[in-house]
């Protein structure tokens, strides 16, 4: 990419009225060089079957070109016409055996062939009116896809026949591995299969989800596909992944397997929403960026992150250009705002973009503009950095969707354990990839953080095991190993295949219910916080060293974390959920004593480095905090932002950044 | 009316034995001149389709006019019967595609062409029957109707008609006016007018609501014209509108417009239930009482009020006479309670009335009887007591509708902030008038309250302008003027058109979450509890001075509440929603200052003062504890109750009543 | 029977791998006699329509007959096959008009005919198979059968015609009786009853209930008379009863009468579980012992206990064994671990058996096997205990229903009332029967405690005050004899019809609001906690002496707990719900003063006597507690478990036993 792309989503369609010259104008003030338009409003372009008009893009088109202003079009399908749902009912998702009602976006069936043929004739009629307009530098399928639960009758068949294939026609294998003798569920003829709505099955539960992530692979595959029969080698295809959502972007996205989904794109790009005001920490940020980078190896685009958003999001002084920093920190070339201007009516009305509904300068516009003039400026330095981890963290949905059918706990899911152990590296400075088992290159790597691999092969956990005898490093959680690929409970003693790298094993485990860790190692003893936050297997350690136990006296012979030497590497195994300050502690003497921490500042500091195109090293420095920081002994170079010269010491304003350039 | 009425519901059908006469007998005894029967029973006077047995009212109307009693009549319909709904399985209400299942009351669709046949026959046939026994004094039509959330095929396209009509059939303009580009939501032709069962359009879900409240509208003033067709001139009809229900009537009705239903009637009457023992603080009866008497600037009728209710509700001794004489106080000519007895089986059974379910003589019959008495030798005195308030309330349905698909608040809605408001001038004696933006008349008032006036024709607001100009006062909260009638959100700096008038402007509104407000005016910095219970507006003062601001460093330059002089007129301005007390500090200053407060006392000390028949002064004095009150200075004149000179003090026992008479 | 049975539910078919033969060396070695096979896996067995095989149930059976291991068989009717389900999907229970999916067990419906024909054909086909192997000694109907909710139309008619016969035509009667006149409910033709799916009549919804538990009543007996057609004399035939679930058999089984659908069966069984570690106090096992046995008045089987079950209910060292002995000393004469081993797959993967998934040995394990090996040395001494109470708790399932259509709490339900009496009962060592209204046998007890006994014909009630007048004693709760047997409000004065014997009335009850309990009697003025959990009549003392009133000033002159002399006996009323302090005071006075308490010791240590084959008495003492206990004065006689004479003093390991025979 030539420079850094700085935009927003833009909305013509729903102004109140038409002022897209004084956006323009306000834009360019701004220094906004990019925005996304298109992706929401087919009813608008179609406004009846096989009627077109696609004036209102034109006009945008046309109106930023002539501006100089750089677009990204959306195919309009994640929302449909009132004239589709009103014709063809059948288009809508079934859930459940309920047909959802009209109105909301992401509420039809992405596999239904009308939905279909209608989403290939829109896409092909617009791609073919925009595709070549010299504004254009890149497409949007589609937006935030997911299989939205679909659970309709073709889907269910479409299940049978991937399971068919996948087990070569024999149901007795079959009935074997999902153990579908329980309660009777046994299926003796493919045709007795029954709908999933109902099942009890948690092997039946986890394929049936898994075909369903693929469904949402194919169809964002079969968008691109339809893209590329029109665009120009320079122009891109991309999509914007989001994450679970919990009020903002919180982890691993559980319906869509995005390490395999993005495979048909150009870049990753995402949603990336975040807490704000006293409860920012930039953790979103990084978790969703390493994500998001590790995709593709390669830089992505922020395709949507807040402006003012909600009441309770609505940034301090500061924060809106502290974040966009953070963005190209974690290897983003673009930052793209959601929205532009503040919605008049709907759903959104409150979710406020960078304009109020007044479209009047406000805190919020200012700082905008004074993030796009420094970006403006600095663009060729900060533009296409690239970033090396030591540290990837193995995520897999299929664990995550596993472990919602069996979930270890009433309050935490997968995400909760992996962000527990994320957020320590980030709150340490050690810089992580996040991949999963299909596309994970071990070999990169020193050390593998592994939360709760839960539903995994034999194959894939010898090559892991593999992994470590030559001398590679790995912390796995409780849980893992612990069923295979078709969530069928391993008959080994657990953690299942991994006794040996672990060197611990154990067949019982109960729920903590008050019970406190009890600090072994020297610095795990010092540890305030002994408090369990979940989950407690009784281990037995066979060649582990015991790093804590627990105290109760019924059981306080077991083993409740362990390291194990195995081969030329080494394990971490945490048979428990133990508390934050427990996980922290873990998680700093282990990268200490692999030598992975490369900066002695924490949290609220927080350090970012790469490499630019000039080939010198760029080292970010964010200060999360209302407190003024010093950090000590900083990276020595030129501070880009202030062009001052840094030597013995920096000073970060609350909510400040500096980016220090060295050779 | 010629004379206060004291009274209660009665069921003859519902009673285990035939007890009419003992029943007359103990109602004779305590004095009670009226009672309601009939509105819940039509499977009883209507057996079969098209048999008719009125024989069970005969048996009452007889008996009560041979005892003198009075009787109000009730259109049995709230209620259908089982073979209505076995033949026409269509008459059941249909909510989001789901028709619901025979057995409670309301649960029909009041505009189904065949229950509305039914409807029409039963009421004429019973009308025919009775409405010239000379025991009937008027007729109730059906009972706290609603449109029962129907979202049935008829209504649906009933509210597209009325769209088309409203927008006299362009759709463009429609489009634009609710901001359907938005999310495709679009609607190129009426006949893909979708189903509202799925709408996430703000605009329309209000314009929906709106539509059937009109329906209910429509309804009662029907079942009027269906009674008028049989009623005397001397005979009123009413009906008995309810309130917002929070286990007992907490503010404005969110499904009935009352402003505009009650137009078809002779006399405002409804609901009134209430918190009990130490709960009770009497503002609800207030509240309700201001409303109902406002409808049509009359005296009203309680058609229902607790006698013991539910097992939280059974008043302490001497609360169940306060609160007979508080009805009156605030403009009551009724008092009915529900019920007369105690039912034996099915929902209501512990829903307790004057008798428990063994009808023997209770506490409670004997305070019925106390207050019974003393009614009827001071029913000459109190009797169509006149009232005049200084300051009304604006209530408007559509904004509380508007606010329900855009809430403020997690924990709060449209009538906490009502209440929040209405209950301190209540506290501080102040009457107050409830009406609506259709039908107040602005002059006769010093001050207006407004709260969260949220969807607003440009036309109301210039006239609340007007009326400041022209030295009116108003006290405005957040959200009022944010979007117009149709919900759509002004492109105008907010206040959307109260600018000038309010003297401020915002365009950012953040969440609370731990902001403090700081008082800025000498008696709001004394006040401890600073906390915000929701929103906060960043308020920026043009010619406004202000009372408060907030103490987040980030924001503390904006306004939090000001106050503004504009032409002759003031206009107060929160931007938030501060603590009880600094509403309450706020009210007391504001309305010493417009010289609203004629009484120093304040709760638990209730002041209430109206004109009687006879031309003179009459004040009640009410004490809402458990604790002697002494009043200093009360009006000069006869306590009605004691037959006592009052002269320098009164002395008011726990739950006390004194009722002073003067020239 | 001739011996204590000890064992597992044993399912091979869900084993992953065949382990058939190392299983059962394993149970061997463990002294396991019995397992309980076959009642869940009917797709297996009739893999499609028509076709069969019980290749997995012969090898079995032969094994275990082989090894010396009894079997019981179940019927495999609780969870049907996908091809039943596929074919005709009308077999699916339908519940408030929607079917369930497949997938569960137990979500058919019971009475559908055409479940019935293919539940009949599997039945004989197996008992035709099994009934006559040798190892075979006994057989389970069905497992933990319900109504399932079951609303279907067959069903709605089963019921018209059932009150048809009950009111013996007469619609008048029942419109009178039921109150059916409320709402316009009135019934004016057969042919115009209404579905029970919307029905708001408490008495309805109590008899609709009733009916379909009459349902399970009869479908039990007719598997039992299937079963029948087959069995030998020496095999009996049982079912797998459970209690109130909340996570554990928490109290008296609210869709199943237990009482009467006993009456077909052998033995009565059941499910038992329990809280565990430190939550474990043994109440559960006593409660439901007490209920089995009391069935048919005999020893009863255990068909399912937990062995490791979920984690949070792993078992402390010791505690496995102890409770092993708990069923044995309230009467059981099996004891049978659900399951063996635990499932790899499906929904209770995680309720784990006496093996882990990996079947090595485990702590578990190893308790079994300790426990087996003295069971089998003791089984003579400890097998057919006979047990004698004085005391019955007096159970109504018609009540329980009546008090959900009208609950007298927000938090509490009829078990939370039964329990917070029995248990006080439990900790004082006093053994008690647990039956019901039809089946009690007054003159058997000195005492009955009769918890809120809410629906009740006027026959019982005088069976029960003509119970006191000849000299028996009664603790009633609030709430008993309020309604008649169809759920009408008595319009005696209450408590209905036992005024003469509990000596007060009442008419009025309040919520209690904060309200103290302030105790009369001596040994109630001493307790520390005066709350009332729920509910408060106020009483009117006639000829009863008051123990405790209620701080309320308002109210202070009533009576809260009653005690009233009446012919020959005595009654206890509790006119509310106090603590669980005051009532472990009332029933620690009340037994004593009664001579009901036999030993001194309570809680942690429980005490269970009874006489053993041999004609000796056996009695067991637990130590409920992480603490060693002292037990003065003890039964002399010999500790079989230790062989050593007791004499003076017992002490009691942590969750220890001893168990002393003496003549």
């Amino acid at each position: 990419m030539k420079d850094i792309l700085y935009g927003t989503a833009y909305y013509y369609e729903y102004l109140p009225v038409d002022r897209l010259d004084k956006d323009i104008e306000m834009m360019k003030a701004a220094n906004i060089n990019v925005v996304r338009i298109g992706e929401s409003t087919w009813s608008t372009y179609e406004p009846q079957d096989g009627v077109f008009d696609f004036s209102p893009l034109d006009k945008v088109l046309d109106a930023m070109h002539t501006a100089g202003i750089h677009v990204i079009v959306g195919t309009p399908t994640y929302a449909i016409p009132t004239w589709l749902a009103k014709t063809y009912p059948e288009v809508m998702v079934q859930v459940d055996g309920q047909r959802k009602p009209y109105g909301a976006r992401q509420i039809f069936d992405i596999t239904n062939p009308t939905f279909l043929r209608y989403a290939e004739r829109i896409i092909r009629k617009m791609m073919q009116h925009v595709a070549h307009h010299p504004a254009v530098i890149g497409f949007q399928v589609d937006n935030e896809t997911k299989h939205y639960g679909t659970s309709s009758d073709n889907v269910q068949k479409g299940f049978v026949q991937f399971l068919k294939r996948e087990f070569k026609g024999d149901l007795k294998q079959l009935n074997q591995e999902f153990g579908l003798d329980y309660w009777s569920n046994r299926i003796n003829a493919w045709e007795d299969f029954p709908s999933m709505d109902g099942t009890i099955n948690g092997s039946l539960q986890t394929a049936f989800e898994t075909y369903r992530q693929k469904l949402v692979t194919n169809y964002l595959a079969w968008q691109v596909s339809l893209v590329d029969d029109y665009r120009l080698a320079n122009q891109f295809v991309t999509h914007n992944f989001d994450f679970e959502w919990r009020g903002y972007s919180y982890g691993i996205q559980p319906e869509v397997n995005h390490f395999d989904a993005s495979a048909a794109l150009t870049y990753a790009g995402g949603d990336i929403y975040h807490p704000s005001r006293k409860h920012l920490t930039g953790t979103e940020l990084s978790f969703a960026g390493d994500e998001l980078r590790t995709l593709k190896h390669d830089n992505y685009l922020v395709m949507e992150t807040q402006a003012q958003a909600f009441k309770q999001q609505v940034p301090y002084p500061g924060q809106l250009r502290q974040l966009a920093y953070s963005h190209l920190a974690s290897g983003a070339n673009m930052v793209e705002y959601w929205h532009w201007h503040s919605i008049h009516n709907s759903a959104e009305t409150y979710w406020k973009g960078i304009l109020s509904h007044d479209f009047q300068p406000n805190p919020i516009y200012d700082e905008v503009k004074q993030t796009g003039t420094e970006l403006k400026r600095l663009s060729s330095h900060l533009v296409n950095l690239k970033i090396k981890a030591n540290v990837a963290f193995l995520a897999s949905n299929r664990s995550f969707t596993a472990l919602n059918a069996f979930p270890f706990s009433d309050n935490h899911n997968y995400n909760d354990l992996f962000r527990s152990l994320y957020d320590q590296f980030y709150r340490l400075n050690i810089r992580t990839d996040i991949t999963d088992e299909t596309h994970i290159r071990l070999q990169d790597y020193q050390l593998i953080v592994v939360p709760a691999l839960y539903s995994v092969s034999d194959a894939f956990l010898d090559k892991l095991d593999d992994y470590v005898k030559r001398g590679g490093h790995v912390i796995y959680t409780f849980k893992s190993g612990f069923t295979n690929e078709h969530v069928k409970v391993r008959m080994d003693q657990q953690p299942g295949r991994l006794t040996r790298s672990t060197g611990v094993h154990y067949n019982l485990f109960v729920d903590p219910d008050g019970t406190q860790l009890v600090g072994q190692s020297r610095s795990l003893r010092q540890i305030a916080d002994t408090s369990l936050q979940d989950w407690m297997e009784l281990l037995i350690p066979d060649t582990a060293e015991i790093l804590a136990t627990y105290d109760d006296p019924n059981w306080s012979n077991y083993a409740a974390i362990t390291k194990n030497h195995y081969g030329q590497g080494s394990v971490i195994y945490l048979g428990c959920y133990p508390s934050a300050a427990v996980i922290s502690q873990l998680v700093a003497d282990y990268t200490q004593e692999l030598g992975l921490r490369r900066f002695t500042a924490a949290f609220p500091v927080i350090i970012k480095q790469g490499t630019n195109d000039l080939g010198k090293t760029v080292t970010y420095y964010f200060n999360y905090s209302s407190e003024t920081q010093l950090v000590s002994n900083p990276v020595r170079g030129t501070d880009l932002l202030s062009n001052q010269e840094v030597v013995n010491k920096l000073v970060l304003n609350p909510w400040g950044v500096a980016i220090v350039e060295s050779v």
